[in-house]
């Protein structure tokens, strides 16, 4: 018998469900005791084969770090039309739920890693991007303290995100209704007025 | 004649003199632009001499790093007994002006470098001691939301921080006064009462 031939498809969708698995396995195990061998053997394919798709653990790593980022990224977009109040809560959703799901990926993103400097980028962009949409709502016009109170308010989301995960004693609306208050606790000792108080 | 004998002390304060330059040629200088032969010249001493008391640039570089972080810690202490208030404005000036004297050690601090592991954790160490004395004066018992705004709070400086260093459009005053309100903010957000209010 002939081998058998896959079709680009087939490849494809092989390797979405090793990206998938990647994430799960890379939550579940530390890093250095998870081998290719393991990896090759959860997903019930040949050491060969998983070699075919990522030509070492590192590649295989890197590549679920981006499929994560790439998620995030997708599930953001919709959000960009929403009006800005509706927009702040769902994106904080989408991120915090996105935390949860990838707390290794988070963690590595916010670690000091030249490895995954693409992926780092790739996440800071899309927050960078919601924020200033964002902030484009909500003040269109923003004077210094009100851009370095956004920015400051992106790096505290890390610290409270962090605090979450390290201590794991509040819920996710709990974390979720502390962020969003923050902003604007942050906006307002940063002098800003909601757009309909000002004259 | 024979080689002049330096005493100890006189090798100690070469040292600290060089160190105290480095921390202004690197600020001056990209790290890769500097030579070790150009900081002798600066220095007025010889590159042998140079090498006597740091094997290589990284070394000189690393010592001056350390050296930075050691003077913040040093310039912390004296405000640990100060009430929650006046701590709080006073370790914001003493931050704010290391920061701005020391812009290039605080920013290789916040990068993603493995090389500095040692004197991050030392910047770190004196914010959080810092933080942890301020959150016991103005909340004795946190609960979790408040120990969480707090951690976010410390990255929302770095945050403001690097927003200032990178535009100049505001006055050291101005970023006092947002990290200070934003830290009430921040609080209040968290459920927090100051301790005069609660019941």
């Amino acid at each position: 018998m002939s081998e058998p031939s896959y079709t680009r498809l087939q490849v494809d969708e092989r390797r979405r469900q090793l990206l998938e698995l990647g994430t799960v396995l890379f939550a579940r195990h530390a890093y250095d005791d998870l081998s290719m061998a393991q990896i090759a053997r959860e997903a019930g394919i040949s050491k060969a084969l998983l070699y075919h798709y990522f030509p070492s653990k590192s590649d295989y790593f890197q590549a679920t770090l981006s499929t994560a980022a790439l998620d995030l990224q997708r599930r953001m977009e919709p959000l960009a039309d929403l009006p800005p109040a509706e927009a702040l809560a769902a994106s904080l959703d989408v991120f915090l739920s996105w935390v949860q799901e990838n707390e290794l990926a988070y963690r590595r993103v916010l670690e000091s890693s030249e490895t995954v400097a693409e992926v780092k980028s790739l996440v800071a962009g899309v927050r960078q991007d919601t924020a200033a949409r964002l902030i484009e709502g909500l003040a269109p016009d923003p004077k210094p303290s009100i851009r370095a109170a956004v920015r400051g308010w992106l790096g505290l989301m890390d610290g409270v995100c962090l605090d979450w995960l390290d201590n794991g004693d509040m819920s996710r609306e709990e974390v979720k209704g502390l962020l969003a208050g923050s902003l604007f606790g942050v906006l307002t000792a940063a002098g800003w007025k909601p757009p309909g108080l000002t004259p």
